[in-house]
């Protein structure tokens, strides 16, 4: 006979099957966007809606408030029980702040505002999805209202605790301001300072493209045992626990652009391969909020693999896998085009100096649609004007404009800030590591990264959700975030 | 507000669920076979297993007995709903009948018995494996027991009706007798009559066999849009609706098995994308037994594919694909080479006229062991006797024997027969075609399969499981399945 499981464990068990499907839809949407015929979408629709259904079945029991109560008492001190436990309630309370009724209503408004952006910006017209972007909106800041006050939290600052528990609007404020302050003026010099790289010639043939995206992957530690490397429209990392699949784009005229895009993907692999086993398919064996994610992606991706160290690795291996040479081939040319630094309209476009001044935009203004203090109709020209505030100049229209990501129209409030938490994240962390373990900078110019993801390993990525995010930035670097190591980093790198 | 849904509704609506899990399976299992790195296999068996427990959780809910009686009586006498629901019953019936510790037990012996006979087959040695078989096959019995009782069938009849409902070996004793009596004499006037072939000289690269696969797929009307062709160690068709993979495995020395192998999934995945929509996961909605979906991959492969008619179409094709000419390259010698026929021990390498004499062997010998008539320890030496007296011929050894198929040594029991009801019933259907639709011989010297598919579409994939399977094809040909069309077949063209 099995003895009646403790209120905790009935917990682990149930957490364990949501964490099981969720890796399920993991491997679902990995399918979806790499292998996918393009006539299976409905089925496709229809397989994940049943797990999201299943999940909020799961999350929202009626038995949940009892269980979570009984547990409270149950597991001690132990700091990873009470991580789970905390992580546990929280997911309990988000999934039953929003009723049925209005997960239906929020899901259908997300789905056709993302069909109508999928219009509106080919043709460079807001007004094509404007009176529904103000439905969804208007769903969204209900269910930022009802989840706050589950939480305790103001709407906006609900919306983000979905991507980043524990952080707030005011926080932001915060470790926003610096950047605030320097970047402008900090844009102006680089501007002046940056020296003009060789052209590399294509064509650079796929194949050989994927091979060194491969190799490189295994410098960096990746098991190719436990993951894959694919092809999808929009590169992602996405695929289960123990099973990471990670996809980019070639382009045959230009390499640079899906090798370090691989990178940062690899950035995300690595810490999803290093998360504690133990606790796999638990809430607190996974990566606690998205600038964390983020920051491990643009720790591999902007303070390593585009340093000069490693690109005195990087550019004889690269040049002699297209059998090609001269002086556009020398690291110094490759850094060039590495840190080249040109304001543009386009977010995913930018290079890590002016990045984040598109999140600013962003943050501001989603900060003010949540809040009611901008109507829709204003947003494309709040927009401009924005634009034209922190880079200098006004979008040609819409499509280069307010419709250019599709994260608003898809219901992903509160998300930007987390790219530019996380690449402030990222500064501090690769300052610390270095610190402590001052073989990473001559590893990196070996293409030896044992040290840099020995240090990631045991210091973010074993960690998991231990830790609130802060927290654990907090333990790893011996301060709180901050902006200080990234405006360095910049001032380093771009002015000297 | 919303009604609330009627007994039937709800039933629907429950085994809706059932059904996208089951293909969120079919996906999981294909990406398992196909794409899945070596590591993730443990993640991968977390997944299935936790869509097993859902599923049976699902059919064997508390509620769905009274949901079940009180739908009786609000159907009324619509042939779909009748069908549907019994088959529901069915499910649910099958999936109590085994209780949590059984099917716990009946899991761990199978997966037990497998990684046994995974390391007893290249070692040519049952000994290895026979304990654990005799420990799966009394937890087996014991399940067809419970089964048994719950739908009033006896023990292997109970194993049968997983695969094929409605049938029971009395019945397949009086289906098989014509083969019995019929094919030994037959196989050795066919020896004496067939002519040799001229070899094809390799070698013949993948990517030509790939595209003369898909592009003999397309003839045949597989919908790319909603599927795909991919590799893998052994061929099947699976994925899920809307959305169907079939596999195959290249051989670059021989093009001649891969071809075949590919056409004969295709027979698979036309039935599957076949299906009538709005019966798309219900119970209903789906292929109703094993017999009818291995007769439409066996009537595509046998009786259309290997045709002379189609071989002159097919011929100066692939001739002309790999740059070959000459007399090894007629349709009349690819004639011969895909109506060669050798016995041999091994059923996956067997031709048409003697792959049901391996079938014969199988199903005596398991519905013995199930009967307990035959101790598991005489399995090898039954298998080499029956052998004998069926092909004339006493294999090497047990893995040229007993250890050659995994099917027992993963528990299933009750499957082989629909390999040969199926070769009967593609056999009754294929001449009931070409009686009603003139145009399918003609069509297939000519490459034109759609009157041959139409029909198919019409009587068989668009039925579903509304009829029983045997009254599926007396509907379509007239007449109660029987060996006559099959072995007519055999004799036309293997003697004349």
């Amino acid at each position: 006979m099995h003895m009646p499981l403790t209120p905790y464990r009935q917990l682990e068990a149930r957490f364990r099957r949501i964490g099981v499907l969720g890796d399920i839809e993991g491997m679902l949407t990995w399918d979806m966007a790499t292998m996918m015929p393009v006539g299976s979408a409905d089925a496709r629709a229809e397989h994940l809606a049943a797990i999201k259904v299943l999940v909020h079945e799961l999350l929202t029991d009626p038995e949940m408030p009892d269980l979570l109560a009984a547990a409270e008492g149950e597991i001690g001190h132990d700091g990873w029980e009470r991580a789970n436990l905390a992580e546990m309630r929280r997911l309990h309370l988000r999934a039953s702040a929003i009723d049925a009724a209005l997960t239906d209503a929020l899901a259908k408004a997300e789905a056709e505002c993302e069909m109508r952006w999928r219009r509106a910006r080919p043709a460079r017209d807001f007004s094509l999805v404007r009176d529904t972007l103000r439905r969804l909106l208007d769903l969204k800041r209900e269910a930022a209202v009802a989840v706050g006050e589950m939480l305790n939290l103001a709407p906006y600052d609900a919306l983000i605790d979905a991507f980043e528990p524990g952080m707030t609007a005011d926080k932001i404020d915060r470790l926003f301001a610096p950047l605030v302050e320097n970047l402008p003026g900090l844009l102006g010099r680089v501007m002046e300072h940056q020296k003009p790289a060789l052209p590399l010639d294509g064509p650079f043939p796929v194949e050989i493209q994927r091979r060194l995206a491969h190799d490189f992957m295994e410098d960096l530690g990746f098991d190719f045992e436990h993951g894959r490397l694919d092809v999808s429209l929009h590169p992602f990392t996405g695929g289960a626990s123990g099973d990471v699949r990670l996809t980019t784009r070639y382009d045959e005229s230009d390499f640079t652009r899906s090798l370090m895009g691989v990178l940062h993907e690899t950035g995300h692999a690595l810490y999803e391969q290093g998360l504690p086993e133990d606790w796999r398919y638990q809430p607190a064996g996974r990566v606690p909020s998205m600038m964390l994610h983020e920051s491990q992606s643009l720790l591999v991706e902007m303070q390593a693999c585009r340093s000069f160290e490693f690109l005195t690795f990087a550019a004889p291996r690269i040049a002699k896998a297209f059998g090609r040479h001269g002086p556009a081939w020398s690291a110094e040319n490759l850094y060039r085009h590495y840190t080249s630094v040109k304001p543009g309209a386009i977010r995913v476009d930018a290079d890590e100096v002016t990045y984040p001044l598109h999140i600013l935009l962003r943050y501001r203004l989603e900060k003010a649609l949540i809040g009611g203090d901008l109507p829709v109709g204003e947003l494309p020209g709040a927009w401009n004007e924005g634009m034209n505030g922190l880079l200098g100049f006004t979008p040609a229209d819409d499509a280069q404009g307010c419709l250019q990501d599709i994260h608003w129209y898809d219901g992903a409030f509160g998300y930007f800030p987390s790219y530019t938490l996380g690449a402030m994240a990222a500064a501090q962390l690769f300052e610390a590591a270095c610190k402590a373990e001052p073989a990473i900078g001559p590893g990196l110019a070996e293409g030896d990264f044992k040290p840099l993801i020995g240090w990631l390993r045991a210091n973010v990525h074993r960690e998991a959700s231990r830790l609130a995010p802060g927290d654990l930035i907090h333990q790893a670097t011996g301060r709180p975030l901050d902006a200080a190591s990234f405006l360095n980093h910049l001032k380093r790198r771009y002015l000297s």
